[in-house]
């Protein structure tokens, strides 16, 4: 099982939009160039974003990508929702009501204990995802890295 | 992001093989056609049961497999590890190192934050898999279909 690398992108440039800040906006291309990213396959993620209302799009020659509100108000579920979906990562097709292992209709009223079990562990999961924002992740990333912030500023107003 | 549906498979194939006992070693083509799976597909997914210990096999006319610990010894997070394998679903690639982003090797000692805030929450989601056994959900599901067991064994005998 495994988080499409979609997720780190659009986590690192939300990032990347908050310290270019509110007044800024940065194209796909530029976004991914920072990083050495492919642009369109970037630019795919940030749609998503925009659809999940994380980010906004403007266009013309200084319009780009910029987030829409404040990174405390973006968790990581956000994040992982918009690029991943909704659907749970395991899905109960109901292989117990197939074939000769199947009984009577009645025993399936309740869902499927494994899906029940499966389902506490990944709401565990989502929790702890929407427990932490976006906010959080910036103040460590900015004590590891102080000269981060102002790194992409200056790159960008000399691009 | 989604789980195999092996995993689906495995864990009802090994409260199959606790309801058919330790003394009746089950095939991968008779534990497939019970619930109307792909035997080749099957036997993978109980290949890795064997290498992961829970299940072990034995060749010959009487042959097949059979758990090798009871139920309340084999956690969800053992069966998942088994089919999934080990790694995090969310692979930090260091992103933040590279191109332009990039900054002074002294600021990535420590992990990324987005890697260990997305680590902090499947470590929620690993403890939860582990937290629960097969045995819990053997009783739930005996619960809610009480002639599951002997249907098995009597569809086994007459096999």
């Amino acid at each position: 099982m495994r988080m499409t690398e979609g997720v780190e992108w659009a986590l690192h440039s939300c990032l990347n939009l908050a310290w270019a800040g509110p007044d800024r906006p940065v194209t796909a291309a530029r976004l991914a160039a920072y990083h050495e990213l492919p642009a369109p396959y970037l630019n795919k993620q940030l749609q998503a974003l925009v659809r999940a209302g994380i980010v906004a799009s403007t266009s013309g020659p200084r319009g780009g990508f910029r987030l829409v509100r404040p990174l405390a108000q973006i968790t990581l579920m956000d994040v992982v929702a918009a690029i991943e979906g909704p659907d749970e990562a395991f899905r109960c097709t109901e292989i117990r009501q197939q074939g000769p292992g199947g009984g009577a209709p009645a025993s399936y009223r309740l869902p499927c204990a494994f899906a029940h079990a499966m389902a506490r562990a990944e709401l565990a999961w989502r929790r702890e995802l929407a427990g932490q924002t976006l906010e959080d992740v910036r103040e460590q990333a900015e004590a590891q890295a102080p000269a981060a912030p102002e790194r992409l500023r200056r790159w960008l107003a000399n691009g």
